[in-house]
């Protein structure tokens, strides 16, 4: 048995599955809803129309629906790179010389180079069937700019992505990667909007944040005719999008009677855990299994291990909805630690209410040893991994050298979402011995969290 | 039938082909032999010793064996990365219009970006066996290198990287690569050297070129204990390790009852040509087939539709061995094209022989061109080609077009040997509308072939 397993475990297209699914249906406790900050009460439908597509808003606010079908068209477009495979780190598992056998979903085998592509092409999709002209964004790291021009470009959409400027001056490949596809790249702040020139009037000079750039995007979508906006992460649309990773790992398994223990996936705003978790989440949810799942986050930004579970704004700019989340705080400046992904104060609500119910365990790993495990596993695996990606590596090192202590022959399965390509100024960083890790002080994230909204 | 061709066709992963293809075996004429230089004479096995590893001199020098054994420890390997899929570009189909059948061989999914891994394995398993503590290489740009250098890492060899000094500069990405696989990577010219100090002595602030790295990887390999030289490209041991992507290709062809009518490969040094044409070649020479294959070359560096049948120094330097091959001149500099693997002046020795015999055509193409169909390419399959590549896609295109006039349902599979995530400054250029377009005149051809070696 053991024998036959393959390095990597190919579905057949025809068994990328054809809906995804929707955890909260199998939740006891629903997730909080989102909250409108000017009056205080949950957010309608029709308040969140003018930014987002009306189908999106739908899968966003149905917390009943286990099982939602994928489009046809969706499903074209994920033939173009899924089924991704399922693979055996027999390498790393001989490296490690433990008993554990660890397997690795990998999600970076397409240009956008990471998991995002998933959501991409569902939100650029539905965009599509509601008539519109095109849709905004913002990118930070750029992965998640570089996934919607893809989805766009094909579904002859235009496309609007505000890049946070330092990252549109540090990172010109992601940018014209972006550009190749079609998509407009506007550095943010910019003078194409009112709160861009509002900010550039305010810090001349500033070379922009994630918060800004969603501003930006944000106003872009509402005052454009034919334009809505899109968000790679957080949303539970994207999460239920995101579960394509999770439902084909798992009928992988299933095909090779492969039983996993440990499930490890990296945890930003949430999308690739919640995508890749919730399928077996669901399962233990339901008494039919007990999987034990372990959300890693870097300790320079540790919403799970170290915030607190409330309501808090989603952006920086407090423009956005309120979320009851696990945040450090919306005014919480997370240091510059290289994985860009994973630098959100909050966290999708979804995981912020599983993990409030126990659903799973949270751990918090430092920046020079995500490195040290992401170098060792690009050299017996072959996959220069993301940094994002490499916080699960590390946790399935660490488990898998424990099982080499006891003797266990657990199976440890992480998704491995993307490479690093296009981060290689980090790789750098390490390679030369500079790399740094920042831990905030407790005073750091009690002054953020003494900022949160009073809301229950 | 057609109708279950999936968009990509992988092979399981004990159908991996466990033996290369020697496709000189087959040939009537066979490739010319090397020539020392100092002696004017043929070079034997024990001149190159000193340089080459004794394994891959045997492969370099054997024209008879038609098949030759892939060792175990590669074809583990092998499995980290391969088989690579074979894909069905029905996305470029619907775009075109085309009622031509189009497929082509992904070879970039592995952190190399291309092709070359295939060889660096292969030369690095033989290195080990021979009880080397390391190897020495050039790379321009870094293709090459990164292969190799993972290679090494895996079996544990020391990797001695040079690497030509604009690149190392303007492609900062590619050389951590390699330092995140443990090379050193030095840009070359170096004072580490001989030659290299002597380079630098005349020529102060050079920025290097392909041929002074080969000169100081070589001497280096020559005076370090226990090293030798490996190269990527060009030489017959490379072509032969190489046919492991057409070998696959015409498997997963067979298994699907698709008969190719034309092959299309780019044209550099003709390590992915050679390898992924040559059993297809084979077939031919043996009155199996008939398949009508296309080499596609670079209108800036046109050695088979403009060069000369000759010997010719396979270096700008002329220390190397003298081959007769397709070659526009050692002294012809090509201009600044952004397919960096095709600006090479000659040609395989392999190859140029069988195009004399007319084993197959060439076509060069011109940079913007490429790049157009690079672009059209990369919306609709969702994979950023390497310029090298795109070079095949520019004629599959063309080919698939005029199908489209003819209403021929004919089958094109070409090479689509790597990834293009490092060659973005080039596709600014093209975004920019700032890429222009070489092209040698007669005068300056005339010049460089007028100076090469009278040897017959």
């Amino acid at each position: 048995m053991e024998q036959k397993i393959p390095y990597k475990i190919y579905l057949r297209e025809e068994e990328i599955p054809t809906q995804w699914y929707n955890v909260r249906a199998d939740m006891t406790h629903k997730p909080a809803p989102l909250i409108n900050p000017s009056t205080g009460k949950p957010l309608k439908a029709e308040e969140l129309e003018p930014i987002f597509c009306k189908e999106l808003i739908k899968q966003e606010l149905d917390n009943d629906t286990r099982w939602i079908d994928i489009p046809d068209e969706v499903l074209k477009f994920y033939k173009m790179y899924r089924p991704s495979p399922l693979v055996r780190a027999y390498f790393l598992e001989e490296a490690l010389g433990t008993p554990a056998h660890i397997y690795y979903k990998f999600e970076g085998n397409n240009t956008s180079g990471s998991h995002k592509l998933n959501s991409a092409v569902a939100q650029a999709y539905y965009a599509k069937k509601q008539g519109l002209k095109g849709v905004t964004t913002e990118t930070g790291a750029g992965q998640w700019g570089t996934a919607l021009s893809m989805a766009c470009s094909y579904f002859g959409l235009d496309c609007q992505v505000y890049m946070v400027k330092c990252s549109y001056e540090q990172k010109p490949f992601r940018r014209e990667v972006m550009r190749t596809y079609g998509a407009t790249v506007t550095p943010s702040p910019s003078d194409t909007t009112a709160v861009g020139r509002k900010i550039l009037q305010e810090f001349p000079g500033t070379e922009g944040s994630l918060g800004c750039a969603i501003s930006e995007a944000v106003e872009s979508a509402t005052t454009r005719e034919g334009y809505r906006y899109e968000l790679g992460s957080v949303l539970n649309q994207v999460l239920l999008h995101q579960t394509i990773i999770g439902l084909e790992t798992r009928l992988a398994m299933k095909k090779y009677g492969i039983k996993p223990d440990i499930i490890i996936g990296c945890a930003g705003g949430g999308s690739n855990l919640g995508g890749f978790a919730s399928p077996f989440i669901g399962e233990n949810l339901r008494g039919e299994a007990n999987y034990r799942i372990i959300a890693v986050e870097p300790a320079s930004c540790p919403s799970f291990t170290r915030g607190k579970f409330a309501y808090d704004f989603c952006d920086t700019g407090n423009i956005c909805p309120l979320a009851k989340m696990y945040t450090l705080g919306s005014s919480f400046i997370p240091s510059a630690n290289h994985a860009g992904g994973l630098r959100f104060h909050g966290m999708s609500t979804i995981l912020s209410q599983l993990y409030h119910d126990g659903a799973f365990e949270a751990r918090a790993v430092e920046q020079t040893a995500v490195f040290e495990a992401a170098e060792k596993f690009a050299r017996v695996e072959g996959i220069l991994p993301a940094p994002e990606s490499s916080h699960a590596i590390k946790v399935a090192i660490d488990e898998a050298l424990k099982c080499k202590e006891t003797g266990e022959a657990k199976t440890i399965v992480f998704n491995l979402t993307g490479t690093g390509y296009f981060d290689l100024s980090a790789y750098q960083q390490y390679n030369d011995g500079t790399m740094q890790d920042h831990i905030p002080t407790d005073e750091e994230l009690e002054e953020s969290l003494s900022k949160l909204p009073h809301i229950d």
